[in-house]
């Protein structure tokens, strides 16, 4: 039985100003809590059902342990259900930023989406990006729904929270900055090496015009159909692939 | 002021078992709205606030339509919060599916998530697919949240409900089936043509043995990082745009 008081605590760390009073964040479900158990990160509490702990190896007795039910873990998470596992995880230490001319970075302008986000952050890992830069507009990075979405990449990318325009202005010269354009170049038709930083807008408003300014670099990618646009984590595929389709 | 027999019918159309008794599904926001009336699909009632009615053309007279409160809109349909419009629209009509050598189609094995099927609508539309043919264990293509993921796409890509392995089982031997296996050929190595059918499966299991079994072709897209694997719609963007790149 879990006590009032923890109880709280975990319900306090559904919302971002409580994660960031207390450094910490919830990871939800048994993929992601098992990737929380093998990363780097500091696990500060953990709740099993007691059919989630028969399944997995030993758990470090440093890490308090509750075994609950499966309503009890529901209760405690932001899932519909949850008959596995949630935990509770410091928020890591942001690494040093520093762009550099070998290397991408993914920059992401008021993304606002929690899901599409961690789709991002997950896309970032596959392709083994340096890391992704956030403006303060995004989605919190470490939010359930966002954690969720990457899928156990949270453990991997480093993420950096930003003052977009800010920080862009203060990159050296030489760094490429590249964004998505209907007006820009064909990716299909370049050679693109992946160093500098791709930048990806908003789902609805794409780049704010104070971020769009910094670009060096705008690529296309043709379509034949009838569609606008695309999702942003797709066009943020489809651009990376064609970064790292040379290597 | 919504009478009780139409709220009722509308509240119905929030389930897949009254959309399919009745023929009809809903279109929620100003923008998904308008791809409607500006498309061949049937309008079958309007709901519109008035502060949305001035700012868009008119609308067929032929098409029952209703100006409503904000707090009404947002009472009939599934939306957090909807200021514009809603919209009852008619299923269309299947086209007849007939899988050529000249073209190609994206079968979905299992994509349960409306949101990941809407974009992969939407994918669909913006490289021109001939189409999309979904399991019958797919997501509902005509769910509100799949609906509204689309961005509009769909009015204008053609959609099949199938028994996915049956309908396999009866292609002419000369049509090229393709999916992402993680054992595949890497795709930057290949010169694809957009023929045949490329198969995506589920978020969580990938295809079903008895799809896998039809693939006549396995498509690897190399990574570098950690993440084990890439969101279904990410996946199928980047293969897609393997696949449209030559043109």
């Amino acid at each position: 039985m879990v006590s009032k008081a923890v109880a709280k605590y975990v319900h306090a760390l559904h919302l971002k100003k409580f994660r960031l009073r207390h450094g910490a964040f919830l990871v939800e479900g048994g993929k992601s809590v098992q990737e929380l158990l093998s990363s780097g990160l500091l696990t500060e509490r953990l709740f099993l059902t007691a059919e989630f702990a028969a399944k997995i190896p030993s758990v470090p007795a440093s890490i308090p342990l509750e075994v609950v039910s499966e309503e009890e873990l529901t209760r405690l998470g932001t899932l519909s259900t949850n008959n596995t596992a949630l935990a509770i995880a410091r928020l890591p230490e942001e690494p040093p930023l520093r762009p550099t001319t070998h290397g991408l970075l993914l920059a992401l302008d008021q993304v606002r989406d929690p899901g599409n986000l961690g789709t991002l952050i997950r896309l970032a890992d596959w392709y083994g990006l340096q890391g992704v830069v956030c403006s303060d507009t995004c989605a919190d990075p470490w939010a359930p729904k966002t954690v969720a979405a990457t899928m156990g990449s949270f453990t991997r990318v480093p993420i950096w929270q930003r003052e977009l325009p800010d920080w862009l202005a203060s990159l050296p010269k030489d760094v490429a900055v590249y964004g998505a354009d209907l007006e820009g170049d064909n990716v299909h038709k370049l050679n693109l090496s992946p160093n500098g930083v791709l930048i990806m807008g908003s789902e609805s408003h794409g780049m704010r015009p104070e971020v769009e300014a910094h670009l060096t670099r705008r690529l296309h990618i043709p379509g034949v159909g009838g569609a606008e646009s695309l999702n942003v984590a797709v066009s943020a595929a489809i651009l990376l692939d064609n970064f790292y389709r040379h290597l």
